[in-house]
C-alpha cells in the first residue's frame, strides 16, 4: 500500500484566496487538486467548470482531480483539456458506455477513474479493473459540502480493496470522498483508501490549513 | 432610455485577482456582476456555480445579474439564493413554464429576465412582459466567450424595444449579451440596448480594465 | 357565440361522494366532466389516471374532457379509450407533431382541443386551426388547484377570438381554466370562452354546489 | 418471520364504493392501503396522484403503502406528506441516488421500502439494506392489474430473504406486488414474503371481499 | 423563380437496385439525393445512416440533400461528412440553438436549410432567414412514405415564400415533402416550392421511373 | 455445444451488391443476416432502419438477426416485423423492463437476445435467463465497425457460459459481437460462442468472401 494522499477540494476553498492556497499546496506537495465539477442534474448542485480548471492549470502544475458528477461526461471530457499525470474520475451512473469513456481519457494521456455513489453496488464496476487507475469510492451522495458519512460505505471500501487484490489489480488505487473528519480517514485508511478528498472536514475548516495538512500526513503515517 | 449600464462577465476575470477586480468595479459603481451559469447541457460548456456566487456576495454587496445556462431552472433558482436588487435571468428554450418561473423569481425579491437565444424569435415573449423586468438578447449562442456577433440580433435589439413600447412596458430593460467590443456597444446602443454584458471583448481584454470601463461610459454618453 | 358550457374539474370533486356529485352533474345537464390528467413531469404533481377515468365512464354517460398535462401525449391517448362525445386536450408544449396529434384524437371519434400555457404564445397555434375544435387557454400554470389567476390570459382570450373568428373559425371553441371565480368567469365570457373548468373557485368552494352551478348558468345569461 | 400482511390495491378498489372499502378494512385490521403511483413514463400508465392520497388520509387512520412508479421520485416524495407509520417504496430503476432518496423518505418519518422490477438482479441493493425497512419485489413488470406472475420471482423471494438474513438485515420485510392468487401467495409466503400487494388476483375478484381477506389470512396462518 | 428541382427519397428506392436507379438520375440530370434519416425518438421510424450515404458519395457525384429527422443534430452533422454541394436540413423542432447548427452547416461547406414540421409556426425561423439556403416545409408529419396531405400546408407555401421575399430573401429557396403526388405538385409549385421530394405518391410508383420524371419536368415547365 | 454460427453485418456490406451478396449467404447456408440498428442517441452513429429490413427480407428468407442499439427498444419492436426464425436483440442498458421487452418478443414469434455492452456486468442478466435464447457478449463498445477487442471481453463470454450451464440453461447461445477476426473467433469460440457477427474483421475484409466464409468454418470444425 502506498503513501496516503492528500485531493483538496478546490470548491471549499476561499475564491478570494486561491492563489496562496494553491501556493501553500506546492508546498506541502499536495499531490492533486479535487475539482467537483457539478451540473445540477446528475446532481442537485452546479460547481465549477472549465474556466476554473484552465485558470488554475496555468497557475500551478499541480495535477488536478477532475471529478466529472455531470450527465454524458463522455462527450464533454475534452472539455477540460486532461494533461498527464491528471486523473479525471466519471461516475459509473452517468455512462453506459463507461469502457469506451475510461479508454477515452487514457488515449487523452490523463489517467482514469471510475466513481461510485455511495448506493451503486461493487458489481457493476467488475468488467473494467483493467481500465482504471483508481476507483473513487463517494461516502456520501454526491452534491454537497458538510453531509455525513453513510455508514456502509466504510466497508464498502474493505471489500472493494479485497476484490481489486484478488483479480490482481493490487496498483488500482481508491479514491474516498464525502466526510472525510480525521477520525473518518483513520477508518477509511484502514479500510484501504489511497487517496482522500480534503474538503471542510478536514483542511477547509476552522484554524491553520497547514496544520491540518500535516496533522492528517502525521496521522496516516502512523497506521 | 436610461443611462447605459455595463455587467461585467465574471466567467472572463482573472479568477487569482478576483478581489481586486471586484473592489475596482466598486470603485467604477459597476451596477452588476453578470454571472454565467452554464450546465454543459443547454450549453456545450460547464461555468461557475453556487459556490462562487455565494463568496462573491459575502465579498461584496454589488447586485448578482445571474444569468442561468441550464436545464429546468425553475427547479433551481434558489440554490443561488438571489437577493432583493439581483437580476435572475432564465432562457426561454429551458423551460415551458416559463411565467411560474419569472413570477418564483419576483416572489423571491429579486428582478426576473427572460433570456433569448438568437434564433429564438420576440413572438415567445409576447405574453410575458408584465413579468419580466428585463429581457436578455443574446447576440451569440451562449457558451463561449469570444465568437462573433450573429448580425441579424442587432436589428432584433431594435424591434424588440420597439415592441415592449408599443405595448407600453418602456420600463423593461434590454440586456445585450455577446461580442459586446466598443464598436457594437455603439449600436446595440442605438438600437435600444440598456445593460452590456462586457467580456472579453470590452473590459477583460488586454489593456487598463479601469480604462476600458471608462471609455465604454464616455463613448456611451456621446449617444 | 354559443352558451357558457361548464366542465367541473374531478380533481377537486370529494372522492367519497364521487357517485352523488355526478348524479348532481347529470340533473343539471353538466356537459363535461373535466379531467385532470398529470404526470410529475409537465407539471409538479400527480393526479388521475385511466382507471379513474374508466369507472366513471361506466357510470354515466356525460362525456369526458380529459385535459393532458402530460409527457409525449401521443403514444398515450388510447389509454383513456377517447369516445365519440369527450374532448382530449393536449399541451403544444408537449410534443412536437401536435398536427399528428390531433389527428389522431379525432380518427378516434373524440374532439380535439390545444391547450396552451399562460406564456405560451398564440402563434404556436396558428397552423393547427383545422384539426381542432377547441383551444384551452390556461388561465394558471398548470399543475394545482387554488393559483391566482394570470392577469394578461383574460386579454389573451380576446385575441385568441378574434384571430379564430378573423381567419374563419368561428366555430372553434375556447375553453378557460384555471382561476375561474364567478367574477373572473364574467370577464372570460366577455372575452369570448366557451367552456369553463370549474374547480375550488367555483362549484366545489364550500356553499352548495346545485346554487354554485345554477348561479353560474343565470350570471352568463345576463351577458 | 411475522405474521402475513394484507396491503390492498386501491387502483383496484370501485371508486364508487370507496368508502365502505376502506371502513371494511378498517373492521378486518388491514395494515395499510397500497397506493400504486404511475406517471405514464417509467410504466405505461397513468394512475392515482396525490388528490386521492390526501382525501383518504383524511377519511381513514389505515397507513398508506405508497409504491412510486415514477420517475425522479426524490423530487416527489414530500408531495404525498408521508406520515409514520406509512411506507415509500421507490424503484431502484428510477434514481441513481437511492440512498440519498431513501434517507430522506426516513426523515420524513415514513418507513423507506425499495422496489425491484422482475429484471433488477439483487445486486443492485446490497448497499442499501441499512437504510430500508421493506423490499419489494414486483412479480410482474409494472403498470398493470391482471397480469401473470414472472416465474423465476419466486426463487427471488427466497434468495433475497437469505441475502437478508445471512447480512443480519432479519427484520427488513419483503414485500410482493403482482398476480398474487391465492395460490401464488402461498408460494410466496413460503419464500418468505410479508406483505402481499392483494389486487384483482385476490380480493378485488368476484365474490365476498371480507371472504377473500378471511381466506387469505386463515390460508397464511396455516403455514 | 427557378427551375422546378426534383429530390428523389432513396428510402423509397428499390435497394436491390440501387445502383442502376442512381445512374438513372444521373442520367436525367436529378439534382440531388434526398436522404431520410430517422432515428425513432424524433419520429417514430428508423431509417437510413451514415454508412448508406458514404456509399452512394462513393457511387455517384449527386449531391446530397440530407435530411435529419434526428434528436440533437447539431452534434451529428459530421457523421454524414456533408459536402460542397450538399443541403443538410434540420428540424427547428430538434434544436434550441438552431443558429448554431446552421452556421457549422455553412462552415463546413455544404448548404443550411431548416425544417419546419406541419404544425410548426412559420414565426419560429423568423430570425434565421440569413442563415439558411432554403426553407424544408413538411407537408406530412414525418416518420412514414404514403401519407396525406396536412391540407393547410398548401397555404403556409405561400405564406413564406411573400415572407422570404418581403424581407429580401428571394434566393432562399423552399423545399416540400410529403405526399408529392403529380396533382399536388402543381398546387405546391404555384404556391412557391422548388424543390421537390419525390417518394411513393411521384416517382418511386408503379410504371417507368423515367417517365415519371420526365413527365413531373414537363408539367412544371406549363407553370 | 452446437455448431458455430455466422451472422455477417449488413452494415459492412456493399449496398451496391447486395442482392448477389445475400445469394453467396444462401448458397453457404449462413444461418442469419444481423442488422445493426443504430440510433445516434444510445450509440454514436445512425444505422439501417425499417424500410432495409423489410426489403431484404421480401428478397430472402435467410433469418434476421436484428440487433436494436436504440432507446426505448420496447416501443420499437413491432416496426421491424420479426418472424419466426429470427432473433431480435435488445441492450440491457436501454430498458427498464427488459423481462417485458424480451416476453413481448417471444409473443411476436421470435426469439429474444439480451445485449451487454463490455462494461456492463453479468450480474445484470441474472434474473432473465429464463426469457432468453441467446445472450449478446459485445467485445467492442458498439457505434462503430473497425474497432479493437476490449481484452477483457474473452473471458466474460467463459463466466457467461459457467454461469449459464451452471443454472441450467445450456440451451442459451452466445453470440459475439467486435472484432471477430479468424485469430478472435478461435479464441471467442474456445470461451463458450456460439454465432459470430462477422463484419470487416472477417468477411467484408478485402478477398473473397466465399473463401473467408468457409476458411471460417473449416477453422472451427477443428476446434
Amino acid at each position: 500500500m502506498g503513501k496516503a494522499q492528500l485531493a483538496p477540494s478546490m470548491m471549499c476553498a476561499d475564491i478570494f484566496k486561491l492563489g496562496e492556497t494553491i501556493r501553500l499546496f506546492e508546498k506541502l506537495n499536495v499531490p492533486y487538486l479535487h475539482i467537483d465539477v457539478m451540473d445540477g442534474s446528475f446532481v442537485p448542485n452546479l460547481m465549477l467548470g472549465t474556466a476554473e480548471v484552465k485558470q488554475m492549470r496555468q497557475f500551478s502544475g499541480i495535477p488536478m482531480d477532475i471529478h466529472l458528477m455531470i450527465e454524458e461526461p463522455g462527450d464533454k471530457i475534452e472539455w477540460f483539456a486532461p494533461q498527464k499525470g491528471d486523473y479525471v474520475s466519471v461516475h459509473v451512473e452517468t455512462t453506459r458506455h463507461i469502457q469506451r469513456v475510461l479508454a477515452r481519457i487514457r488515449s487523452l494521456g490523463a489517467k482514469p477513474m471510475a466513481a461510485l455513489n455511495p448506493a451503486t453496488p461493487l458489481s457493476m464496476i467488475e468488467e473494467i479493473f483493467p481500465d482504471v487507475d483508481a476507483i473513487l469510492v463517494m461516502c456520501v451522495n454526491p452534491g454537497y459540502a458538510g453531509q455525513k458519512l453513510v455508514p456502509q460505505t466504510l466497508e464498502k471500501i474493505s471489500r472493494l480493496r479485497s476484490l481489486l487484490d484478488d483479480k490482481g489489480f493490487e496498483k488500482v488505487e481508491i479514491e474516498v470522498d464525502g466526510n472525510v473528519t480525521p477520525e473518518n480517514a483513520v477508518k477509511m485508511r484502514k479500510a484501504g483508501a489511497d487517496i482522500f478528498v480534503a474538503g471542510t472536514s478536514l483542511i477547509f475548516k476552522p484554524g491553520d490549513m497547514e496544520e491540518h495538512i500535516l496533522g492528517f500526513y502525521k496521522e496516516m503515517e502512523k497506521l
